[in-house]
């Protein structure tokens, strides 16, 4: 179930993505908010600072800053999370999960609800678009993101 | 099986975790190799930086900086992966995984085998102390870490 606040929240993510694509990086963008209050956004930054680690949700997690407790927060992802991004959704255990995009990568939304997590896909049009494109103008850049 | 190489990361992953212990953070450290060559090492900087996403085992990869392929390289660490670095293990597709204390916090060894990854218990009697020491002296911390 979708919020009104959920829809600022979920262009924002997309904007952190086409920022990091005008960047010359990977468009994917992540926010994390309790309720309509933003507390971090933040970007893949593979290309922008060599870091593997930095997809964009963990780079948002990072900008967060320490947290006692995730309890009530959602995290607003334009990608659907890899097994990184899912391992640490459940390890902070971030109950809700909105996703623009399952349909460019995908699989483990799954694994977050065998978990307790909610997880809502909006097939956020913008989105799917900008990371198809993206897929076809660097697909190695890509792989070496998803490491296949 | 260990490697005659595979001692000296062992004790090198536990020096990492001693410096931080020693920095006033969370007695945590990594080492990822390729055989008796070391890539990086590193250790938990929640304290340090305020960065909960800085695990051990991902401030390690972080500084090992992109690599085309995780193939043939061990990551040992002073004490077992909780799910966010476990999920990282699978994603980054990393084949050996050098664990030193499963005793202070454990239980996602499974997870990983059963998704082909090589576990190896060494139960390193100074990680095991130090971590036990630790949790002892600064439990809010610790929870704090593994979003108790």
């Amino acid at each position: 179930m979708l919020n009104d606040f959920d829809h600022q929240f979920i262009e924002r993510a997309f904007a952190e993505a086409k920022k990091s694509y005008d960047e010359g990086g990977l468009p994917i963008g992540s926010v994390l908010a309790r309720g309509h209050e933003m507390i971090a956004a933040g970007h893949n930054k593979r290309v922008q600072a060599g870091d593997p680690i930095a997809h964009g949700e963990m780079d948002c997690l990072r900008k967060a800053g320490r947290q006692k407790s995730y309890r009530g927060l959602t995290l607003y992802t334009s990608l659907s999370p890899c097994m990184m991004c899912s391992g640490t959704i459940v390890q902070f255990k971030i109950p809700r999960v909105v996703i623009n995009d399952t349909k460019n990568f995908g699989g483990n939304e799954t694994f977050l609800r065998e978990r307790g997590v909610e997880v809502i896909d909006v097939a956020h049009p913008a989105s799917l678009e900008l990371m198809a494109r993206f897929i076809k103008e660097k697909p190695e850049l890509w792989n070496e993101d998803i490491m296949e």
